[in-house]
């Protein structure tokens, strides 16, 4: 999506290699007519695709979920990071590893808001090692719910999630797939 | 707000007196076209005042945030809960203590993301004791920003935050204002 890897080559920033920063219009400051945009786009891409929920993860997948389910007229369920073992309620869990803390985080979702047969959109702003986006598809699959894609803001090529992902069956549409990166240079596949 | 207020009669759920669960469509599962509707509600309310930018708190302000944001077409920065204490970057920090997990939170904004002058409205989707509207106002005023007022969608105006708040000369626009609940009862102001 051009206007996407266009805003990502203006303001986003290379750091030590692999990190890329977006925070000033994905994921801590975050430009919600980009989000309009993006979530036209999924629609144009998943067009013809029965679509019931859309699925995604606490905290910065939550905004560009909820504008773009605006496009396709559908409610939003955002999986929590659980701080605590002992939550109360009946919930699918996973264990998601993050890269970023180096921590494992308890990922929850309310039994109540994931059935069996509901057809699910996963959304999320990166894609890079997969585990948050593999949690999101095996807390589905623990409900019986079928994952009809993923719409993804961000992919890092370079980094083994998408092949992963992708592996499994699962549809992924990447608005801007970086090949390659490094300080000053961010290269689009 | 009728709507809001309808919903919550309906969908809503009081538990030990003090605890509303609406988390079949604000704050786990979420209508995004109830958050639009809520959006267009704060837009009627403050017309007129010139906003900058939408500040909220992750994780359940950002959904409900991101969606009325687009009635203003301005951006949203949402406040992170920190989990370490030595995060890197130049941030506002304030501290918010939890009252329903007993703890006490580091909270934090980038300082590229909140300026001097900055005309800002908060949202965030309940008010109850206040200490999160509270922190957000505490950053925006390390910045020397100005608090337009908050939106906010649940107040129960029979805990303290709402008169503390405004006693603080914010200006506060509460969509649904629960005067009194009780398990299958609730009463709106």
């Amino acid at each position: 999506m051009r206007e996407l890897e266009e805003r990502i080559r203006r303001d986003g920033v290379v750091e030590d290699g692999s990190v890329l920063k977006v925070d000033s219009f994905l994921n801590h400051q975050m430009d919600v007519a980009l989000f309009a945009a993006m979530g036209q786009e999924w629609a144009r891409l998943f067009a013809g695709e029965k679509i019931d929920k859309i699925l995604t993860i606490e905290a910065s997948g939550i905004g560009i979920a909820c504008v773009a389910a605006q496009q396709f007229g559908v409610p939003v369920v955002f999986a929590k990071k659980s701080r605590t073992k002992n939550i109360a309620g009946d919930v699918y869990r996973v264990e998601v590893p993050s890269f970023t803390h180096g921590t494992v985080n308890d990922v929850i979702v309310s039994k109540r808001f994931l059935k069996a047969g509901e057809r699910l959109l996963l959304i999320d702003d990166f894609l890079a090692n997969g585990a948050a986006l593999e949690g999101l598809i095996r807390l589905a699959r623990q409900a019986g719910a079928v994952v009809v894609g993923a719409g993804i803001a961000v992919e890092k090529a370079f980094q083994p999630g998408g092949d992963r992902i992708r592996a499994m069956g699962v549809r992924v549409e990447s608005l801007a797939r970086i090949g390659s990166m490094s300080p000053g240079r961010i290269e689009f596949c």
